[in-house]
């Protein structure tokens, strides 16, 4: 029996939440809706120009693993932070939710801090996202713990991890160690300008081995260079066992093995949409992990989307089981 | 003309708030909704044994001038954090508040860190509170700048802050100050138990020059040592020139010059309960220096108290304004 239903690789960071009228988006020179790659000097001087905030633990794969654990699922997380404040706030908080989190800290002496992300939540709702990546970005092969993996029934992958000069070979590692154990290797393609910077690559990752690949529509269409959803569905599913494309308002498509459903999705007034997809593929794969037909599992991910857009912050807040029950899911 | 309307000296802290079970504060042997001091041991050993959580810059006497400072006023804020992460998260919410923020940090090789309050809040809102004063303890007469409190129409100052060994000192010289340029005097007994370890310190400087004091009813039934409010409420008032005493959901008893006055609680559900006291002072204080009646000064205090429990935190996020407004306040 696996020790871990997921095991998550990705980048460890802390959000920075600050609300933000549209017009400050432009002042502040921050393009709205997506994320940007910050250095140190441009994350002190966005800081000091931002309106008071709020310290949560975020980063994508991580908030995906604490939703997993928040639904009882075991859980490891890989993602390196230092042995700094922030750090130890990030390991807390998804050790606290139940997740095994065993990253060698960077030492309190490294050159650079744990990672953070500087979310602009707009009144849409909507998060235009400013990333320091500092120490996350040095996670390299040895991180990997070849253990962990075999003891895993699904490995999942955060796109932003490409963002690393090790992190390619940390990823192959993983997968590696995932397929000579029999784990399922699951990737989210986390945003459409990380697609641009890494397109060959994910390509090559997805064709070789991905088994269940996780999107929204704009990331879709980036990666297949295409227009037409329909076209970026189809030739997505052909290369994967399982697509599982959100569509924001709209739902979300599951595509497999030559078959298709729709989850709507859950209405909700939308508060902050940090962490929305990340919550999705947290519930998805713990439903898949309990073999639940796919429908389901798209729709336990659209549930979980709607809560996590429903208050500020990636990090589940209600119980996500009662929600389930109260839909008629479990 | 001032250059400040209220200059507040407190603890400066960063909150660490998460969600309680009642039966999880015995296990944690934490008591409910008071202010405990710990040590950095327990702080640690503490935070391993709660849930996630969200950092929100805090601090009594901070989240007052925080919510002056929402409000439109000028304020400065006297308190000592370190130069580390959780110093920069504190400082940078309140000047991005607005308030002028000068004290000097705490040099980065210090022993101790920033302060930090792990809040637990319970279902019913209400916060337990555990502080670790790190480096705010340290605070003295030299972090009083003479110049800015002569610039002060009133100055506010914590009671928890006499929980340190040089405090005693750097109010005295903060209150002789602003006697000698004919600022108000305001403080806050801040916590039952806070009143137990300096009563008699307190009652001297209430008695000496205190203009202004802010309690809740089991703060001056302490202060006072007696189980009759209408006693501590008639005793107290003959001691300053305004009292303005909270009682929960039964809102807010002012006192002056013989007279007095009640402001109704504004109905609100309790999400969290930390920081309505502060947020009373703030909006009160705001009101006071602008010369509202009194009545007026207290049922803004509860408006903005209402605000401050409806959300997390104890940092506004409302639109104070907009709430006086609406009530016909302003």
């Amino acid at each position: 029996m696996s020790k871990f239903d997921v095991v998550g690789i990705g980048n460890a960071m802390v959000d920075i939440l600050s609300r933000c009228d549209d017009a400050n988006l432009g002042t502040l020179d921050v393009d709205k809706g997506i994320m940007q790659l910050i250095d140190m000097p441009r994350a002190v001087d966005l800081y000091a120009r931002i309106g008071p905030a709020k310290e949560i633990s975020g980063g994508s794969a991580a908030n995906t693993i604490a939703v997993i654990a928040a639904l009882g699922g075991k859980t490891a997380y890989v993602g390196k932070v230092k042995d700094d404040q922030l750090g130890h706030i990030f390991a807390h908080d998804l050790r606290a939710q139940g997740a095994v989190y065993e990253t060698p800290l960077a030492p309190s002496d490294a050159a650079d801090e744990t990672g953070r992300c500087i979310v602009l939540v707009t009144p849409d709702g909507e998060r235009s996202m400013n990333t320091y990546l500092g120490v996350t970005e040095h996670l390299g092969p040895d991180d990997i713990n070849e253990a962990q993996i075999a003891d895993a029934k699904i490995i999942y992958l955060e796109g932003y991890r490409f963002d690393g000069p090790e992190s390619h070979a940390a990823f192959a590692k993983a997968i590696k160690a995932a397929k000579a154990h029999g784990a399922m290797v699951s990737l989210t393609l986390s945003d459409p300008f990380c697609v641009e910077r890494h397109r060959d690559a994910f390509r090559q990752m997805i064709v070789d081995g991905v088994d269940v690949l996780f999107s929204n529509r704009v990331e879709l269409l980036s990666m297949y260079e295409t227009e037409d959803f329909e076209v970026a569905l189809t030739q997505a599913s052909h290369e994967v066992k399982i697509l599982a494309c959100t569509h924001s308002e709209h739902g979300a498509h599951i595509l497999s093995g030559g078959e298709r459903w729709h989850a709507p999705a859950d209405p909700v007034e939308i508060v902050d949409a940090t962490g929305a997809g990340d919550a999705f593929a947290g519930a998805f794969l713990w439903a898949l992990v309990r073999e639940y037909p796919l429908e389901v599992c798209g729709r336990m991910g659209c549930v979980a989307a709607s809560e996590m857009i429903s208050h500020i912050g990636a990090r589940p807040e209600a119980n996500l089981k009662e929600l389930f029950k109260a839909r008629g899911l479990l």
